[in-house]
C-alpha cells in the first residue's frame, strides 16, 4: 500500500525545470524530468543590455543537470536560431548525451560546435518531422511548423501522466516560402487523442490578430527594388532564411547579382544551399569584394546589423569605415528585420549615419518590409484551440508577455487554475491530475560570459564593472616605512617624484608627495591615482587635498592600528569618500594600497 | 561701393547658430545674431543615454555666446520642459542677460534657478501671448500654441532679413483642456504678411496623420476609473499639467481622494494651482503618506516614474522598495506617457515587476492612455501652409526626423533649394535673397556633468568609465628599492604580505610577492590588484603568472631603463596586456604604479 503510494507519488510524475526563457528573450531551455529519465528541449544563449558592461554571451546555468548527468538521455533542438541552440557547445562540454534535431538545425548548430573543439565528440542525430525517438520514459515526436527559418518542429512528448506538447517558436503562415505548412493535422490529431499539457511560444502574445505570410512583404521589397537605381543593400538576421531567399528571388527578377557578406551570413546561405533549403543560382553570386566592380543598379548586397550591432557590416558602412563596401548618395537600405527592444538607439544612430550618407532607409517602423515568424494573439489561440491541453504553460517571453498569453488561454477556455505562469528556475509538478508550482531550483540562473567560454564573469565582477562606469576609481597608494633607521634621503624621493610624474602621460592623473620619516611606521609616499573619476588636469587642487587628508588620516593612527592593513584601509577609504562626496557628489570606488618597506 | 557691398554682406545678414536639438532629442537652443546683436531660443537640457554611464546631465556648449557676451540680449523661452529650460541656470551662470517668458514657464524654470542659487540675479520677464519684445535688431513677438504643458509659445522674430517664426513645441489641438487653441490667426496672418525663414518642431515628422486632441485619452482613462475596484495609480510626466488635470477631473467624478507624489510632481502641482493652470479642489487632496489610510478604492495615486527611471516612485513600488506606498494584488497602474526609445528595457522591468505584484497594467501600446503633445505630418503640414515661408529650417529631433520634416516640407510646395536641413554647431547665413549653411562652428558641442555641475565631465572621462566598464582595471603596484643597503627583511614582508591578505575583503584581487634584493634598483614587493577584470578565487593561477611575467620585465631591463619610470610602465604594461589578451580575451585597463624606496 505504502509503495503503491510511493509509485503514485514519484515514479508516475514528471517534473518540469526551466533553465531559461521564463522571464526574458533568450535562454530558452526547458528540462523534463521523471524518476529515472532526464531530457532537455533547446540550448539556447542570450545576448547582453547596455547594463551588462563587457559581457559576450549569456548562458543558462546548467547545474542542475550537471548534478543529474546520469539521467539525461538527450537535448532535443526545435530549430537553428541562436536562442535555441547557442548554448549547445556549452552544454556539450559538461554533459556527453545525445542530440537530436532536423538535418538544417543541426546543420547550423555544427559551425559553433566546430567552432569550440566539441563537434568530434558530439552525438548528432537527425530527425525528420513525423519521426518519434524513444528516450527513457519519453517518447518525442517531431511536428513540422512554420517560422523565420525551415525545418523548425514543435515536440510531442508522451510521458508516464499524458502528452506534452513543446511548440517551440511557430506561427501558422499559410503560403510558407518552402510550401511547407505547419502540420494542422497532427496537431489536431493530438488534440483529439487529449493534450495534457501545453507548453507554447509567447513572443507576440501582447500583439493581436495573426501574424501575416512572409510571403506578405514580397510586394513591398519587390517595389523597392523597382525604384532603386543605384546600389541596394538588403539587411536581416543570417538566419532568416526564408527571407533571403525572397530576397535572391527578387535579385534574379531585377537582374541584379547578390553579393553577400559576413560570416555567419555566408555560412548559413552556403549551408542552407548545399542541403537544399535555399534556391541559389551560383551564375548570380559575385564576391562582395567585387561588387564595386560593376555599376550600382547591377547589384544587391545582402548583409547583417539590423540590430544597430557595431561592428556588423552596416554599422561600418554607415561610418564609412567598411573595407571595400561603400554607401553612397542615392543608394537604398532595407533593414529586414525586428527592431529588438533595447536596441532602439543604436538601429537609430545607424540610421542617422546612412542618412547623412544620403541613403534611402526602409526599415520596419516606415515600411512593409519584415514580418515576424512568431505567431500573434490569434495563432497561439489557434494552437490553443487545436491542442485542447487540460494545462496550460506559456514559455518564451518576459513576465509579461507570459502573462498576456495565460490570458489568451483563459479566454479559449482553459480553466485558470490550470494556467501556470512559472518563471526560470521554478520546479513544476506534473502529474496525471495535477500541474503545480512547487517550489525553486537554488543553482538555477545565468552565467555571463567575457572573452572566452572559460572565463565566466562572476555577479561581483559586473556589479565592479558597473560601480567603475558609474564614478571611476581612485587607488591611493601608501608606502609606510618601518622605523629601521634606514636613510630615505628626500632628494632622492624628489627626483623620484619628477620621474613618476614626468613618466606617466597617459594616466588621469597621480600625485605625489614625501612625508619626512619619524619613528614607527611611517608614509614614505604616498599616491593617488585614478582613472575614470575627474580630468585631473582641472582637478589638481582637489587631490593635492585628497593627499592631505590621506597623509593626516595615518599620522592620526596609532603605531598599534598602523601595524592593521584593513585598519588603515578602511580609515583612509572612510575619509576619502567623505571628502569625494562632498566635493563631487560622486561615488568612485576607493581601493587603498598600502605597501610596507 | 565697397562700403556698400560689406554693408551688404554683413550687416544686412542674419546668422543662426544652433547648440543644441538638431541632431538630438532635447538640449534645444538657438542662437540667432545679427552684427550688433544676438538673441538665443530656449535653453534645454537632456538626460544621458546608457552608453553614458555615470552622466547625470548633459547641457549644450555656449562657448559660442559666452565669447560674445556683450552681444547677448537676452533669451527667450517657449514653454517650460526641460529639453527647453533645463540648462537655464547653467546659462545665467555664466551670462547675465534677460529672460523672457510666460508666466507658467517662467514659475517652473524658477525651481531650479532657486536650487542653483542664481535666482537672485536672474532678470527674469513675463511676457504672454501677443506681447512684443525689442531686443536689438530683433523684434520678437509671442504666439499662443497648444503643447502637452500649458502657456506655451511660438516665437516670430522680425529680423532685417525678414520674419522667421521659430514655433517651438507644438501641436494643433482643436479640444485643448484649458481651451486654449493654437492661434492659427496670427499665424495666418505673418503668413500673408510674408514668412523669410520657418524653423519647426519635428519630433513627430515620423508619423503619419494628426496628433489627437489631449481629450482624446479621457474616455480611456474614464473606462479604467469604473473598473478599478483597488488602488489606481496614474503615472505621467510631472510637466504634464493638462493629463494631471484630466486625472483630477476623473477622481472628482469618481469620488475617490487624489494623493500625489515625488517632489517634482508636487512642485508643479502647487505651482500650476497657484497660477490658475490647474483647477484644482484641495479638498480631495490627500497627502500621499495617508493613502495607505484610506480604503483601496477611495484613492488614486498621481505619480512619476512612466520611464522606468530607477529612483522614481513607480520604480521603487515595483520593487516594494518604496517607503509609504505598495502595489498589491488588484490594484491598477496607468503609465500615461511616451515610452522614449532607449527606456524600453527599463520600462519593461517595471511593468514586469508590477505584473509578478498582480498589479492591471495600461500602456502607451496596449491602451489609449497617452497621446503626443508633437504635431504629427499633417500639423507640420499645416504649419508650412499657414506661413507659407520662403525658406525652411527643421528642429528637434535626431537626423532622421529633420530628413523626413524636410520631405514634409517639399511635399507642401517649399522648394527643394530652400529646405536646409543643418545640424548642431553649423552656421547658418540668412540673407534677403538666400539661406546658406557656410560653414561649422568650432567650440560647439555637449557638456557632460556628473555630480555638481561645477565637474564637467571630460571626454578622456567618460572613455576611460566605458572601458573600465567593458574589462575593468588591473593595476600592477612595484617597489623598486635602491641599492641602500637597507635590510629588508623577508620575516617582515611576509607579516605584511598576510596583513594585505586578511585585510582587505572587498577586494576582488591582490597578489603580493617577495622579491630578493640585488644590487641596483630591485623589485622589492610587486602587487597585482584588480577590479572588475576577473573573479580572483578562480584566477589566483592568472594573476600568480601575470606577477612573474612583471617580475622578469624587470629583471630583464638594465639599470638605466629602470631609474626610467616611464620604461618600466611601459614594458609592464606591454608584456601584461599581451599575457591577459592570451589567456582570457579581455583587455583590461593596465595601470602600473612604481615606488621608489
Amino acid at each position: 500500500m505504502t509503495e503503491d503510494l510511493e509509485f503514485e507519488e514519484t515514479n508516475g510524475n514528471v517534473s518540469l525545470v526551466p533553465l531559461g526563457g521564463l522571464g526574458e528573450f533568450g535562454l530558452n531551455m526547458m528540462v523534463y524530468e521523471t524518476e529515472n529519465d532526464i531530457i532537455v528541449i533547446d540550448t539556447g544563449f542570450m545576448l547582453p543590455n547596455a547594463d551588462m558592461p563587457g559581457v559576450d554571451l549569456i548562458f543558462p546555468d546548467i547545474h542542475y543537470l550537471v548534478e543529474r548527468k546520469e539521467k539525461v538521455r538527450g537535448i532535443l533542438l526545435t530549430h537553428g536560431h541562436e536562442d535555441h541552440i547557442g548554448a549547445l557547445f556549452y552544454v556539450l562540454r559538461q554533459l556527453d548525451v545525445p542530440v537530436y534535431g532536423t538535418q538544417l538545425t543541426l546543420a547550423i548548430a555544427s559551425g559553433r560546435l566546430r567552432e569550440y573543439n566539441v563537434l568530434g565528440k558530439a552525438q548528432l542525430n537527425t530527425v525528420a518531422p513525423g519521426d518519434t525517438v524513444e528516450l527513457g520514459d519519453f517518447s518525442a515526436e517531431f511536428i513540422h511548423v512554420t517560422h523565420s527559418i525551415p525545418d523548425t518542429v514543435a515536440i510531442a512528448l508522451r510521458t508516464p501522466v499524458g502528452i506534452i506538447v513543446h511548440t517551440g517558436d511557430f506561427k501558422f503562415d499559410m503560403t510558407p516560402i518552402d510550401g511547407k505548412m505547419s502540420d494542422i493535422q497532427t496537431l489536431a490529431r493530438l488534440g483529439s487523442e487529449g493534450v495534457h499539457l501545453l507548453v507554447s511560444d509567447s513572443t507576440n502574445a501582447e500583439r493581436p490578430g495573426q501574424t501575416p505570410s512572409e510571403r506578405s512583404i514580397y510586394g513591398t521589397i519587390d517595389n523597392i527594388f523597382q525604384k532603386a537605381d543605384q546600389k541596394l543593400f538588403l539587411c536581416t538576421f543570417s538566419s532568416s532564411l526564408h527571407r533571403i531567399q525572397q530576397f535572391i528571388e527578387l535579385a534574379n527578377v531585377h537582374r541584379r547579382l547578390v553579393a553577400v557578406t559576413g560570416r555567419s551570413l555566408l555560412n548559413n546561405v552556403r549551408t542552407a544551399s548545399e542541403l537544399g533549403y535555399l534556391n541559389l543560382n551560383p551564375d548570380y553570386l559575385i564576391d562582395a569584394r567585387d561588387a564595386s566592380m560593376f555599376k550600382p543598379h547591377e547589384v544587391v548586397i545582402l548583409c547583417t546589423g539590423s540590430q544597430g550591432e557595431p561592428r556588423s557590416a552596416l554599422s561600418l558602412m554607415a561610418l564609412d569605415n567598411h573595407p571595400f563596401l561603400k554607401v553612397e548618395r542615392g543608394d537604398t537600405v532595407v533593414m529586414s528585420a525586428r527592431i529588438i527592444p533595447g536596441n532602439e538607439k543604436a538601429i537609430g544612430n545607424v540610421v542617422n549615419h546612412l542618412l547623412r550618407r544620403g541613403a534611402k532607409i526602409h526599415h520596419e517602423r516606415n515600411a512593409n518590409v519584415h514580418v515576424s515568424g512568431h505567431g500573434s494573439s490569434e495563432d497561439l489561440k489557434l494552437m490553443l484551440n487545436l491542442l485542447q491541453p487540460k494545462f496550460f504553460m506559456p514559455v518564451h517571453g518576459e513576465y509579461q508577455n507570459l502573462m498576456r498569453h495565460a490570458e489568451l488561454a483563459e479566454s479559449v477556455g482553459i480553466q485558470s487554475d490550470n494556467v501556470k505562469v512559472a518563471e526560470d528556475g521554478e520546479l513544476i509538478r506534473l502529474t496525471s491530475e495535477t500541474c503545480e508550482i512547487f517550489g525553486r531550483e537554488g543553482r538555477s540562473g545565468r552565467v555571463l560570459v567575457d572573452g572566452k567560454p572559460e572565463f565566466e564573469l562572476e555577479d561581483i565582477v559586473l556589479r565592479d564593472r558597473i560601480q567603475l562606469s558609474e564614478d571611476g576609481i581612485v587607488v591611493p597608494v601608501i608606502v609606510l616605512h618601518s622605523d629601521t633607521g634606514a636613510d630615505i634621503s628626500t632628494t632622492d624621493n624628489k627626483s623620484n617624484l619628477e620621474n613618476m610624474l614626468n613618466g606617466i602621460e597617459d594616466v588621469s592623473g597621480i600625485v605625489q608627495t614625501d612625508i619626512p620619516s619619524e619613528t614607527g611606521l611611517n608614509a614614505g609616499q604616498i599616491e593617488i591615482i585614478s582613472r575614470g573619476f575627474v580630468y585631473m588636469d582641472k582637478s589638481e587642487e582637489l587631490m593635492e587635498e585628497a593627499k592631505e587628508i590621506t597623509r593626516s588620516v595615518i599620522e592620526n593612527l596609532s603605531d598599534e592600528q598602523k601595524q592593521e592593513t584593513e585598519t588603515v584601509q578602511d580609515e583612509i577609504r572612510g575619509a576619502l569618500r567623505r571628502f569625494f562626496s562632498k566635493q563631487t557628489q560622486r561615488s568612485p570606488l576607493i581601493f587603498p594600497v598600502v605597501m610596507r618597506v
